[in-house]
């Protein structure tokens, strides 16, 4: 029997565990659990025959080296700065790894141990980074294999509510960590490449520089910038292409919403707000306003925003209670953004049969024989329920099929990896389709950004 | 003969070694100039009888100790961050310190000992801080002494230029460090204290949140928050203070043109612009707006700004040049914000014959017997020349004034020091009133920011 160590039993392990025990017999598989809660790691091992649950605090040292020691290979599903002990335990004791996470600086630095102990230390092999790094790269190498050269580059995500669970105006609830949502775009301008020339978007501006994507079947979407469209110009091969950009997705109407967050200073998280406990949200909202004695904090904040009177983003407001003098903060010394993620949690919490979806929309532009050609792909994956959702599903399949392909030798380069090579992404992706994570590819004329051209 | 080092020779220092050379015959002074530059500290000292140039590199520490084990009372003119070494000299050797800066976390840390040495360590003694907490706090002292209870303390002050000087649409020029002008306001959100609650203006939102301020003679200004309002609350005795503002002064107009810069992120020092060096400024400003193969800058910019064809502000935009394709970048790995000062350096530089002005404005706020007042203070000065400057001038006297006074024992208080004590502002402000730096009061209605309920 081979055994695989799962570390952590959070929200995106589920489909991981439940993958992996479903092959369990036919592959002669153990699967530990481990996770810092004993419940949590019990509950998603189903009293399965071949699962075990322990108990592992990643930090307590001495109980970590027993179970990576005992395994054969390691999958840690924690946040990404607790990878790091964990890599450098498996570079000791000869174990694969794998995660979902960015290779951090000092997950890189192993590289080197890695290859010379031959061990394969897989990352960003979740959804996003991960099925769209294999998605994009499948599509580039068969263009390049034609002969193609890619000028046109973008790719964009979005973890967003299922169509019949979106009953909100932001058509947006928390499916995955609040808190990233909140602080989204903040630490730098946003960076890419258009028609050949560098452009950057500020923060305050993130927001409002936005486009439209239509995906059969489920309408209209439109996506920001992420921070840096460049991070994976060189790992893909694209330094001939002309346009790289990377967003996130929203549902229409969204970030022209968000953006009064932004403007007002609502989501900021580098400093504390006074008295934050018994602030009411309308006070909270009143810090960012001009004192009056007699207006409104309504008029001061419509004034200020310049919202008119049948603008819809009120009512998005509105519909959050956000000039409530009821609703408490109740949370001491907390940042603008803190406060303003618990008045969204009231709101954008997924309701017990809520289901999620993940959306994915790659564009891709090519030459090939002196003609220009564009495919555009898109993927969507509904959730099941809470538990197997489709964020879980999504980055926790791809980690589970490339753990398993790691053990049975089909994945075998060794070193710090991400799945950019036909070696992984092929196999990979043929197995998702079986789970309905398909890619749907259209011809499309290519327009570039020089349409009115045309 | 007392011996007075003063380390640094640049623009602040004209002012403050010109005193000291006037007092030198009957105080029985030797004013030694130490620059890094022997020519800079030579031309300060006017071949005068009392004066001595040297060679001094703060960082080299045996000339630095020599020159400081030789004089009686050192004055640093350096960059703030330089002054920590010879302090820590001075406590060595027992002598007393004077600089213009805010006290640092390192200088404070000096207090102990500085007081038990019986040393004198004045600091924020130039103009802003300096002259701002002098005048301040002798009016709020004078309030007091009647029994009054401040309810409100305002206080603004400004480096502009001269009106005879003033011949651009933006009514402005640098009269001091560029770069401090270009990032000003930025690294966290400007907090206050109006009418009892905290306020709180993001960044992108600081230049859109001024106030007028009237001057007598000088016409209107306007002023944007300073990143923390309640610095001085404790020190200025203002715990009951409902209102607590500091601001910086422009002429009306200006902020609303520098919010653009603002918007498009082009104020950023946080990272590099690709290729920088041969950009033109219309590649610049095309950086941070999208492409397109047809529509020019100018109106893509008019667009993302929503400028009109006839606002005011866009002739300010032409002024700089700032749609140059002939003027070129020029500067290697460039941040936004340095390529900015590049551009406005272009405009704004002080010519041979400008003249500069500094302005402050106090307002405050009290309650004495039942009823409410107000008084506002302001105070211009003019600078005679490019070396005789305004800013040299209110930043150069205070501190030598003081140094002499504390030479004289006339302040005694000993350890770090800010001027806020009558010991210290009263003979200052007496003879600060010799050279035509005087505060002009005005008893006005206290309408504080309840001025719709009177």
């Amino acid at each position: 029997m081979r055994k695989i160590l799962v570390i952590g039993a959070g929200k995106s392990a589920s489909y991981l565990i439940k993958y992996l025990l479903e092959k369990s017999e036919s592959e002669n598989l153990i699967v530990i659990v481990g996770d810092v809660n004993f419940s949590h790691a019990k509950k998603l091992t189903h009293n399965h025959d071949n699962a075990q649950a322990i108990q592992l605090d990643i930090h307590d040292k001495s109980s970590r080296q027993n179970a990576i020691k005992n395994c054969d290979i390691v999958v840690s599903m924690l946040p990404a700065r607790f990878h790091i002990e964990a890599a450098k335990d498996c570079i000791s004791f000869g174990k694969h790894m794998v995660t979902a996470s960015y290779v951090s600086e000092g997950m890189q630095k192993l590289n080197k141990a890695a290859a010379q102990k031959g061990l394969v230390f897989m990352n960003e092999i979740g959804v996003d980074p991960g099925i769209d790094h294999m998605s994009a790269m499948q599509v580039i190498d068969r263009i390049r294999d034609k002969g193609g050269k890619i000028i046109l580059f973008e790719s964009f995500t979005g973890g967003l509510v299922a169509p019949e669970s979106d009953n909100n105006l932001w058509h947006y609830k928390f499916t995955w960590n609040p808190r990233n949502v909140v602080v989204a775009g903040q630490g730098g301008a946003a960076k890419f490449l258009q028609e050949g020339t560098y452009k950057y978007i500020p923060y305050n501006r993130l927001f409002r520089r936005t486009e439209f994507l239509d995906v059969e079947g489920y309408g209209r979407f439109e996506a920001y910038a992420n921070r840096d469209s460049l991070k994976y110009q060189s790992a893909y091969g694209l330094n001939n292409a002309k346009t790289l950009y990377r967003g996130t997705m929203r549902r229409v109407g969204f970030s022209r919403a968000w953006n009064i967050f932004v403007q007002l200073g609502m989501t900021d998280d580098e400093y504390s707000i006074d008295d934050s406990e018994n602030m009411s949200y309308r006070d909270f909202v009143n810090a960012f306003l001009p004192y009056s004695p007699t207006d409104s904090v309504e008029l001061k904040f419509r004034h200020a925003l310049k919202i008119d009177q049948d603008d819809i983003v009120w009512d998005k407001l509105l519909e959050l209670d956000l000039f409530s003098n009821k609703k408490m903060v109740g949370l001491k010394k907390a940042t603008p953004a803190q406060i303003l993620q618990k008045i969204l949690m009231d709101s954008w919490t997924l309701a017990e049969d809520d289901k999620d979806m993940i959306v994915m929309y790659h564009k891709f532009g090519y030459e090939l024989n002196g003609e220009k050609h564009q495919i555009d792909s898109t993927m969507v994956t509904l959730g099941e329920d809470q538990t197997y959702t489709a964020m879980a599903k999504t980055v926790g399949l791809p980690v589970a099929i490339a753990t398993l392909a790691i053990l049975n030798e089909k994945i075998t380069t060794p070193g710090v990896q991400i799945p950019i090579t036909k070696e992984v992404y092929d196999p990979i992706l043929k197995e998702l389709e079986a789970y309905d994570i398909t890619f749907k590819e259209t011809e499309v004329p290519y327009l570039g950004y020089n349409q009115l051209n045309l």
